[in-house]
């Protein structure tokens, strides 16, 4: 089955919002074995987006729609799809009394133009969206189904799971399961790690996997990829080769699969019955916001204290201006009463980078110069910092050459 | 002049990376009036690829092709250039030089595999990319200009400035100014904010300006384009329209244009001679992110101290467990001899906000219930504790009911 994605919006096609609803909606879409082939953004123009409708029309056997069913003027999604189907506009009550409802519950009055948003294609198929006022809805155009989902994020999730993901399983009828294994590393770049790989795939002589790589800087992500009857079969397959993987990447790797760096981090001091607090400047914030997120069980994760001077971090723990970090690190863990203090002090102008722990039995430091500009000094001190304490916790080398530091 | 972009990759089309290289391009080329129509995502996948160049060659004057530019087996855009413009595939010396310099300069060897990344079409026009190892490159398909760019976001800036947009502008040929006039506000939505400006358009007579929104929660963008022949002419029509903007949605507009709300807060601080240090609970650190990325200058914003309880940003601060905002918001002001304090507690499980200022001539207090899960409460919650602090240091009301919290 030939699946297909349009998003229209004049704010996605001009770069103002980010299309994180691609990216998420396929995601999603090829977690499930149903892949996107192709993805096409027009923006808020009739003619454009009816062109794409019928280019699509006559490629694919399903078409989702992201946008355009919002209430203002510049919204075109119902009124396109029912030129291209070739029938009128309705409106549909059912939704109206919706709409009305949801205004009602937030004690406000419709606003007239979001009457609107029920005018559906006559014969369309009402998908129901049970956050918001956008109606979606599915039609024909020429062989294929389209479906129209709003541009309101929460919305388009909630649909996604409850609406589209049935309707295009049951439109395909693949049995096959597709199974990816995933490792994350910190500190070799793409090439080196497809250099350091060679053979993988000819590990599996029927040529069933297949190797990627995803750069997102700092971390870099090797994919492998297989096809199978079963997730048994395909777990049976790559077992092997993801030990090899594991060998040669080595201390490099920093989780798997949907594991995170931070996760991993956490963990390790929630079996040792730690805690942890953070002192940092330079980088915005950005060691304590991954631990934040990361510690959703809570109470690992105490406090993370930043500023864009070290000076500004060191005053209200009692110390110099120009405290050291391994200084910040014993600092911040004895005002929080932390097992584990983390200091992080990135340079953003010339990428030095020096990380402290102060822990039970002692600590270490870690001084990098980090290639790039200000945005990559940042997070890759960040990554350093809390790449450093995972290998501490594991007894693995903290001070291990990265590609991203000068020689 | 018909512009297209086609972004190539299994990692941006499975929505692994979000594409955001797509956006600032976009960004770019809209704001120099050199607008993107269409843009089209394919995977590393050879007949997929062959047929979006040549849909676009048959549409479009200029193409912008982005990545499949690496190293590896499954970057394919020269050879699908070479394939789609009828010509081979030929080694340049001068670029494979420039590669071996680029390791050279890091004191490493080339891997053998990025010779592949010095074949180009045979007569392509080469584009330089002066921070990496991927060669840019121009070749006419169809009628069309191709130029193929590196998927490396920030090799793809550079040469987008350097490169791609003086090529642009000198085939265009438009001398029309395109001017945007944006207003930034927090509290109020899209359909009341189309409420509150029904009839903008229609105060230029001949409709040259045209009023849009975008909503990026918790902020909502209002625009105003014009296209004029100069951008004297292009502000003259615009500033009465602006002006009933400014007092149509009136304490609502937090920034205008680039600006940004914490921006202006740090701005309005620096003019008095202000500092400014936050304790934050429950927002993962937003607060102080968002203040640190925005102090450029320095020296206005101090320190951040945040954790995912309340209870453990008081204790160092030599609170009580229980410590309320107010007290938060002085006691931190005090740790760090801090002109003002800043403090929010968020839950993110019931969208309870409580910001608290204290400041040299006092503080206020202001609480909210947010609408939407935990990712709404803490992001507008973090941009509540900003809004406050902008309106008491402006002197307008802060507990304006905004549309985003429970009646």
């Amino acid at each position: 089955m030939r699946i297909e994605v349009i998003c229209t919006g004049d704010e996605v096609l001009t770069g103002k919002t980010v299309n994180t609803n691609f990216s998420r909606l396929s995601r999603r879409l090829t977690e499930l074995g149903l892949p996107v082939v192709r993805e096409t953004t027009v923006g808020d123009d009739r003619a454009e987006l009816r062109a794409a409708f019928d280019a699509a029309a006559g490629r694919a056997d399903a078409v989702i729609v992201n946008g355009g069913l919002g209430p203002t003027v510049d919204d075109l999604s119902q009124e396109v799809a029912a030129e291209a189907a070739g029938v009128a506009l309705g409106l549909r009550p059912e939704w109206l009394e919706n709409i009305r409802d949801f205004y009602r519950r937030r004690n406000r009055e419709m606003p007239p133009n979001n009457r609107k948003q029920a005018m559906l294609p006559e014969g369309a198929e009402l998908i129901d969206n049970p956050v918001g006022t956008a109606c979606g809805f599915a039609v024909d155009i020429g062989a294929a189904r389209f479906f129209f989902t709003p541009g309101v994020p929460s919305e388009l999730d909630v649909m996604t799971e409850q609406q589209l993901i049935p309707r295009l399983r049951a439109m395909s009828g693949i049995d096959a399961v597709m199974h990816l294994k995933r490792f994350h590393s910190f500190g070799i770049g793409e090439s080196r790690a497809d250099h350091l790989l060679d053979g993988i795939e000819a590990m599996d002589g029927q040529g069933r996997v297949k190797l990627g790589f995803q750069s997102h800087y700092p971390q870099l992500e090797t994919k492998l990829a297989v096809a199978a009857p079963t997730t048994g079969a395909a777990e049976a397959l790559l077992e092997p080769i993801a030990a090899e993987v594991r060998a040669r990447l080595g201390n490099f790797i920093v989780a798997e699969d949907d594991g995170t760096l931070e996760g991993a981090v956490l963990e390790r001091l929630r079996a040792l019955g730690g805690s942890l607090s953070t002192a940092e400047a330079g980088s915005q914030g950005g060691l304590g916001a991954r631990l934040a997120a990361a510690d959703e069980e809570g109470g690992v994760f105490l406090r993370a204290s930043s500023g864009n001077a070290a000076a500004a971090v060191a005053r209200p723990l009692g110390l110099p201006d120009d405290a050291s970090p391994v200084e910040l690190a014993e600092g911040v863990r004895r005002a929080d009463g932390a097992t584990h203090g983390l200091a992080a002090t990135v340079d953003p102008g010339t990428g030095e980078v020096h990380v402290a722990l102060a822990g039970p039995d002692g600590g270490f430091e870690r001084r990098a110069l980090l290639i790039g500009g200000a945005r990559r000094a940042r997070h890759g001190g960040v990554e350093l910092a809390l790449d450093c304490l995972r290998r501490s916790l594991a007894g693995a080398p903290v001070d291990q050459k990265i590609d991203f530091e000068k020689a």
